[in-house]
């Protein structure tokens, strides 16, 4: 077997016939099929270098027979015609033919019963192909979805792909080191490594054939579905019994893209404007367009303010414009708080004026059906070549810059997050939640109905923002899922990227189609291909709020030791369990690290991980312990669990943690480390002490420390880092 | 095939020739064999009506093909001897015998091999069976499991099993409807109905294999372990084409059982004393004695408290005694505060004093590697009568009597929740949240090492106790599980029963065993099982927490409709994906019901289910929505999402709902009423409001309110409501 193609793009690529491709293609495009024959199919097949059994065209009984004998017996017989695509239907298929005369007979009687079954169908022949099996019944495929475009699947045949649905799905084209994991990635993977005596399959050769129908889909983009299904696969190698290929010459043209620079270049005057104009600002309480004037000035946005409201002179304190032409400086940003059926028309001004982006607040567009309203203003944003925020939005907060452009009520708490969110709920959710814990964030942003700006513009921005250490993102559906990909992993290797990605269940998609009008993918798909792009999925609003708040905190872990050091047997149990349901490990303790904690814990503790110290100690044994698990280079990442008592009370503990973590970043040891506090109230202030203080804590819960983590270290494997 | 039987013991059971299977086994016994040859599995299934394939037993080569010829061919052979267990290994065993003269050479053939490998070896013949296949692979078996006894097994053959572990455990013996929904429990159980073209089997046919194997294994203690494997099921019935048993005729003996009357007299009197000694009792600051005091009279406990000190004429302002001996009274319970090696001393007088329980807070026993010190007090508790709680806790609360008796501090918000935990982190934890969040609480009890009172005595008290509504239970290890399952069948029609069973992965299992030296059984096993008895198990210690917290406060459903109304639609996404995640399903809403939410809402609003009200909406539109569902008695719960807007501020809606849902209760309607809100922090009190009223509302989180409402479910099911 040709050894596989290592480039995600297979232009040029030596070994790929693209010409003999084309060929097939345009006589089926110049024939207006979307279906290709057998031997069309093997044709692409063979073009690409995926294997496929022997076979012949046979345009007669003998020819068949010949064809039969030269192949190697048992065979398949199957016909040819462009107008049956469901052969088996059409009784156009006879197997295990495993003598002449049965491939006579066969020959004969499939093209009878495809002559009966369509009297008018062009047929071309019998394809007699040689019959293979054994070894392990897989399925390679390739197809077109809506959100992602070009992914390919893997998954074990029968019961296994079509009751468990146990199958993986990776955008195309996939790297072999992509395919080699996407092969892998199924649940039932052991069984190809044998199972019940049977031998294990290449997993090479099969991430081979990924790779190379991978770079077929991805080259020809009108194959809108490929099925090579049964693939055998065996230690040898993998070889397509059957091929199937649908296509499609006339697919749904794409979102509009924009080049990085454009992106970049209208979101820093977005999110740092020298100036922004209020369209609709008001003196009267209550109203959206008051509300977002005294976001903007009291939160302590230092930049220019222009009220524009034709009815009024001034305007909470500031010379107000009857239209934005008025201004007399230059305006970056134009927020609008006036109804829907306005907004074109005072956007040809804001456009006509220069402004790099709209932030359309108000609500009455798509999400009410008035999704000709919202083209409209679309239109007109993409003539003046001004980006749209919104519609049906709160508005966006930056906190580097001190703005508060929303109706809600202003932030302040700076720092490190980024939070964007499609619904207005959940935009508050955000707030509050911050406000609460006083996350440190750099912006929540509302992305609403997104006729334009969507999560890759944010994503672009986020990623090379100097203020922004992670991105935590709420979303229904994505507009363009290939250009959030390749923002993602823009992104990934410098800071975290966090989606939560409603509508996961089949109810909740409905309640997404009912709500934005979004097509919900699968989520199998979005589950994998946001994996493969490095994304650390949050499974719910709490996580998407807490890793958001949370994930900055923590350093990167530099290794996958984890240990847990305990007061508590009884967390350290829990505190396990968790390790385990986040994908990490407990670290296998050295002898000699495992003999220094013992020196510190009482004779009855127990060393090994997790260290449990027991219930009774000072905080002197809290204090060695944890020392020693931060000095050790061995180790990478601590989980701390502690338990209330007399000896050492909640603070003690809290103090003497935040202290020993800060000497050892001064000295230049930076591991992450969480806490589970098990106690009466004041573990309360104590976990927040700590969080003030780098460490991840948490009262009343062992998985929540874990689950932190958990994301922390999906992000630095997925950054590359581990 | 047999109707099968629907008793849960087979005692007498028609059908079952108990004398047959006392045979053989006597016959194994005398032989001092643990395991059967095939002809007396065989016995041991024909007796129990389990139907296997037609066979016979051969003395010669003749006698061989004349069975298989009346069996009708093919057929295997399989050597016959007691002194040879894996036939294969010994070349035993020929199959897919099809001639009367492969038959004939199989028979010399396995005769030669087996004496080859054991030229010692009896040799009783050789076994012809039909050889029987085709339909559905599955595995039945039996096994007894170290916590709960005898289990069965049921899990498709094959990867399924091998690769996947798709098995399922049920505690035997099993009725025909547990067996029935045990074959429905497997994740692929679709196969059982086809797929690929494969017709249904015959599921009754299955179950009443698992009805009768169960029974057998029950009747017959010394069946460790028996698999009929592979099971051939099809539309016909199924057929057990191999068996296995293996014996045990000195299995471990279980722990002291209590009658529930004996349990019920000693836990009343621990749990409402009219006295209580404190062993140990101190007037010195910091000493566990003086805290266990001073907890006891501070908390409020009206009965009589006897300070026992050989030192002090008064502790805390009471005469103390020498000894318990010279206590004026009689008491109830003493608890310990002394140090473990004079445990068993003075428990010899409090024994002798006649209390019903001693409380037994010292550690320095089994944890600590004491077992011979725990066992030599626990033979004292034995010899009085006197039950024992601990060693090595925290001690126990029960707010009916005011009751602390604990080195913790007082908690004294009655409720109806019970809690108990086996670690005393997770105990201090317990009681921070408890009284972070206000829960109302009947009991906190420390089980620690469970030397005696365990779960089962728990549950017993607390399932009969007017003062709780629902029990609560960390644990690491059950020491009977079968009285536990026992403990909470009788339980779970009344009142639910929450288990967060630490240990669930091999991490944290084995963290468990170094902490308790409990062994930890398979998770799986403890899954299939607790829920089997109708235990709500949590998945983590937040869980157990809330649900402690929160499901006395939600009334049972009356049936499986579940709507969501929501202001925000993306909470409506996040809501129903909840509610798939947690086991329920949304309504279809009627067409009628559908038109009248429809009159309250804006037409862009979306109903259908979730109905969504929309954001802007004011405060008669949720009032109106949210009475419509209440009083629709087609509606069975409500799931509600709050978007924070001025219209309708945040402790509006929580005025208003508690109103709403008031004034259903007082026209007697009370359904399950759960709330998500999303806003800023001011959602923190309008949740706390709701809570206090009667509906379950967390802030910031889409998650926790289904969650509850799903565990509320999954016990109301489980209780036989639904």
């Amino acid at each position: 077997m040709a050894p596989a193609e290592n480039t995600p793009s297979s232009a040029g690529a030596p070994g790929y016939d693209r010409d003999a491709v084309r060929a097939v293609l345009d006589r089926a495009r110049a024939e207006d099929r979307t279906a290709l024959t057998a031997p069309e199919g093997r044709a692409l097949a063979e073009a690409y270098g995926i294997p496929v059994p022997g076979e012949a065209l046979a345009a007669s009984a003998d020819e068949a027979v010949s064809a039969a004998v030269e192949l190697g017996l048992p065979v398949a017989a199957k016909i040819v015609s462009p107008d049956i695509l469901h052969k088996t239907d059409a009784g156009g298929v006879a197997i295990g033919l495993d003598s002449p005369q049965a491939v006579r007979e066969a020959y004969e009687r499939v093209v009878a019963n495809a002559r009966a079954h369509d009297p008018g169908a062009r047929i071309d022949g019998v394809q007699i192909q040689r019959m293979v099996g054994g070894g392990t019944e897989v399925l390679v495929g390739a197809t077109t979805d809506p959100t992602f475009g070009k992914i390919v699947v893997f998954g074990l045949g029968g019961v296994l792909v079509e009751v468990l649905k146990d199958v993986s799905f990776r955008l195309a084209p996939v790297t072999r080191e992509e395919a080699l994991e996407q092969v892998g990635a199924i649940r039932a993977a052991e069984v190809l490594d044998g199972v019940r005596g049977g031998e294990a399959v290449d997993r090479g050769a099969l991430a081979d054939l990924l790779v190379r129908l991978s770079a077929l889909v991805t080259d020809f983009p009108e194959i809108a579905e490929a099925d090579l299904n049964p693939v055998f696969a065996s230690a040898g190698g993998a070889i397509a019994a059957d091929l199937r290929f649908v296509l499609d010459f006339a697919p749904a043209p794409g979102p509009k893209r924009f080049e990085r620079e454009e992106i970049l270049a209208a979101m820093r005057r977005i999110f740092r404007p020298r100036s922004i104009a209020v369209i609709g600002a008001s003196n009267e309480a209550g109203k959206i367009g008051n509300s977002v004037i005294r976001n903007i000035v009291d939160g302590g946005y230092e930049g220019e303010v222009y009220p524009v409201n034709p009815k009024a002179d001034e305007v909470y304190g500031r010379t107000a414009y009857r239209s934005i032409a008025d201004v007399p400086g230059e305006v970056d940003v134009a927020v609008f708080a006036i109804p829907a059926k306005f907004v074109a028309g005072a956007l040809e001004e804001v456009g006509a004026k220069g402004a790099a982006g709209a932030v359309l607040i108000p609500s009455g567009f798509a999400e009410t059906g008035e999704q000709e309203l919202q083209d409209e203003v679309l239109a007109v944003a993409r003539k003046h070549g001004v980006r749209l925020l919104g519609p049906n939005i709160y508005g966006y907060y930056y906190t580097p810059q001190k703005l508060s452009a929303t109706f809600c009520t202003p932030y302040d708490v700076a720092g490190g997050t980024a939070l964007t969110s499609q619904s207005g709920g959940i935009g508050m959710a955000i707030l509050g939640y911050s406000r609460s814990t006083r996350t440190g964030v750099s912006a929540i942003v509302g992305v609403g109905n997104k006729a334009d700006i969507d999560e890759d513009d944010l994503l672009t921005f986020f990623g090379q923002d100097d203020n922004t250490d992670a991105i935590a993102m709420h979303l229904e559906d994505l507009k363009d899922g290939r250009a959030f990909v390749e923002a993602a992993r823009e992104v990934v290797p410098r800071k975290p990227v966090v989606v939560l990605k409603a509508g996961r269940t089949s109810a909740g998609a409905r309640a997404a189609g009912s709500h934005t009008g979004a097509l919900a993918g699968d989520d199998k798909v979005y589950d994998d291909i946001l994996r493969q792009a490095g994304v650390v999925r949050a499974p719910g609003l709490s996580e998407l709020l807490e890793y958001g708040r949370a994930l900055p905190v923590l350093p990167a872990p530099a290794g996958e030791n984890v240990v847990i050091i305990t007061g508590a047997g009884g967390s350290g149990v829990l505190l396990s369990d968790a390790v385990v349901d986040n994908g990490m490990s407990l670290m296998e303790i050295p002898p000699d690290l495992d003999e220094a904690f013992r020196a510190f814990i009482p004779p009855f503790g127990a060393a090994g991980n997790p260290v449990d110290i027991t219930g009774g100690e000072p905080p002197s044994t809290y204090e060695k312990t944890i020392r020693l698990g931060l000095e050790d280079p061995r180790v990478h990442a601590l989980i701390l669990g502690y338990w209330h008592t007399i000896v050492t009370p909640p603070m003690v503990f809290a103090e003497l943690v935040a202290d020993v973590v800060e000497q050892a970043r001064a000295a230049g040891i930076d591991k992450p480390v969480v806490a589970s506090l098990s106690g009466d109230t004041e573990v309360e202030a104590a976990s927040a002490h700590l969080f003030e203080h780098g460490v991840v804590a948490y009262p009343y819960t062992t998985e929540r420390p874990v689950q932190v983590l958990g994301a922390k270290y999906r992000w630095a494997r997925a950054a590359g880092l581990l």
